[in-house]
């Protein structure tokens, strides 16, 4: 561990947290697993679905103000192989995303860095394909990193704050593991739930309503 | 850690070894990423290649004696998809045996248990199909379980035995992560080298020529 004034005062704040009782350390935090998707803006779900048109939300995500829509594209990279079905979170964005898996990124032939949402500076280029036209982003594919949502009330309980990383064990599957660098993401927007894509979910045989608990 | 009379005598003669410098305990372990693959009986290569068939070595692989065929075949299951281009890998075993990833299972809807390799009672069902013959096997898929394959010096330097168990950092990929309950296999036949299948290596971003360090 690099020990630096910014990781000693993380660290004092978690154990302070954890003396205080405020919250045990071992709470569990649910899992979401992130199958690859789509965040489009306006003008490229335009282009993809025609002008003017609006997504059709059919399921609420976890995260409050966040849904999954009936409307889907494929994508497709340089391997000209196809991926399709890929599904379009709400709401609107101010840049297009594509979040894939690295599996997926072989069937593509992209290279997406593993980023945090909405951090695409250099990221890869990929195409989307919809019903009334084709979108190449030059950037925006990306690989999501592991990260937690939470509310301030469960930072201040954890002992972490935005922009945090922390450590997990991912020990409620079949492969024991840890994962390291999980980065700590806190609005009041947010419900605790950790994201995980799903080559981590299926490395160590997560589902839905799997746990990780924060290494001490 | 469940302390008993095995783990104590595993954990003083791994700190013997390191105290006698036979190797580094850092020592990185080279990494060989197992894709879905198949081994045959005799009996099933007759079934779905043609009575006398004998495999085409295509590719040695890092373990001595074991080999990558010319011959490949399809495999399905109670989701009826299919995977397509399955190797063979040689030599013939007494018993058949399909490992696949958590993500394949989930494409054929088979739910196999993580095992080592070779271990496959009460294993999922599974069907291959072949050019001149299909087989199903009552039980014989498998997700592999990781395993650190080391020739009996290589043991001997790391202070494990065969059948142990360690934990292992994934440090060189993009995603640093910690496999758990690694299991150690020992023979004369066997090359330095862990094998993790592809869900594990995509989820921390390994290429084959990765490498992993025993946690002390």
């Amino acid at each position: 561990m690099d020990l630096n004034a910014q990781s000693v005062e993380a660290i004092v704040r978690r154990i302070v947290a954890q003396m205080e009782g405020a919250v045990p350390a071992d709470k569990p935090i649910p899992v979401g697993i992130s199958n690859r998707h789509i965040h489009l803006t306006r003008a490229d779900l335009d282009t993809l679905f025609g002008t003017g048109y609006e997504l059709t939300p059919i399921k609420d995500l976890s995260q409050p103000g966040q849904y999954a829509c009936k409307e889907q594209c494929t994508i497709i990279g340089p391997s000209m192989r196809a991926i399709e079905g890929v599904r379009i979170l709400g709401p609107l964005r101010k840049q297009s995303q594509v979040e894939i898996s690295a599996t997926d990124s072989f069937t593509l032939k992209v290279k997406p860095p593993v980023r945090e949402s909405g951090s695409l500076a250099g990221s890869a280029p990929i195409t989307i394909v919809g019903p009334k036209g084709v979108v190449t982003l030059k950037e925006g594919c990306i690989i999501a990193n592991r990260h937690i949502h939470m509310a301030p009330e469960d930072a201040a309980a954890f002992g972490v704050k935005d922009g945090d990383t922390i450590d997990v064990d991912a020990f409620s599957g079949t492969k024991r593991t840890r994962w390291f660098d999980v980065q700590i993401r806190v609005s009041d927007q947010f419900r605790l739930e950790m994201h995980v894509d799903t080559d981590d979910a299926n490395a160590v045989g997560f589902k839905n309503g799997s746990t990780v608990t924060v290494v001490k």
